[in-house]
């Protein structure tokens, strides 16, 4: 990369997205109001163009391999206040309100990031209330 | 994966991260006191066990190929408070405090999180205060 883009890509004013790969950047999805980081996903530049579009996040399913709008069947639709990108703009941050019942995870947590690591050893605790108990 | 390793994986309470084909896992680092997300970097599980194993966030570097402390030149060393990981354990995050100037992003911004998407074109603005202004 020479000065030029890379002074570009970090101080420039337009969105120029460094894809991978795969052609995915990675998306973390934070509770516009608690500021809670709720998930992190992966879009490419459909899904990022749709989601600017829309306003809806949109996201791209790595296991489904396929377009994945947030919330289409579970009614956790993610409406995006704002997309923050990083300085190297292979990263973005999505500030939502989210619809339904508020939650993100799949399992049946508000946030995907519900254990905490307590230990060197490795050992999890369960940070926040059980769905299911 | 089975059902048995899945529900292991997500309701389990130790730590055994997903590591991608390259070894590693995305880690969030997290404001620790005003939630503003700061950077988002890699761990390889080297960099995982020395951040347990000293509180200090280690991260391994994709551009230069090596494990990195972060901070040990720019003195922004990130005291870890808590790592968070989520539901299929393939990201952390950390919730960190930061020293010297407070700041993560190497551009001399407090996060790397700086500019915003304001247009479906892609226009960004500037969301923190000019570290050079």
């Amino acid at each position: 990369m020479t000065d030029t883009n890379k002074h570009e890509l970090e101080r420039g004013l337009h969105l120029t997205p460094r894809f991978d790969a795969n052609g995915l950047v990675c998306a973390i999805a934070q509770d516009a109001t608690t500021q809670e980081i709720l998930m992190v996903a992966w879009m490419n530049a459909d899904s990022l163009a749709l989601t600017l579009e829309t306003g809806i996040a949109h996201y791209w399913s790595r296991s489904r391999n396929e377009l994945w709008k947030k919330g289409d069947t579970s009614g956790q639709i993610q409406h995006v206040r704002d997309i923050l990108v990083d300085c190297d703009q292979d990263a973005l941050v999505l500030r939502v309100d989210v619809a339904g019942d508020g939650g993100a995870c799949h399992v049946g947590f508000k946030s995907c990031f519900y254990r905490s690591v307590r230990s060197k050893s490795g050992d999890l605790i369960q940070t926040q209330v059980d769905p299911k108990a």
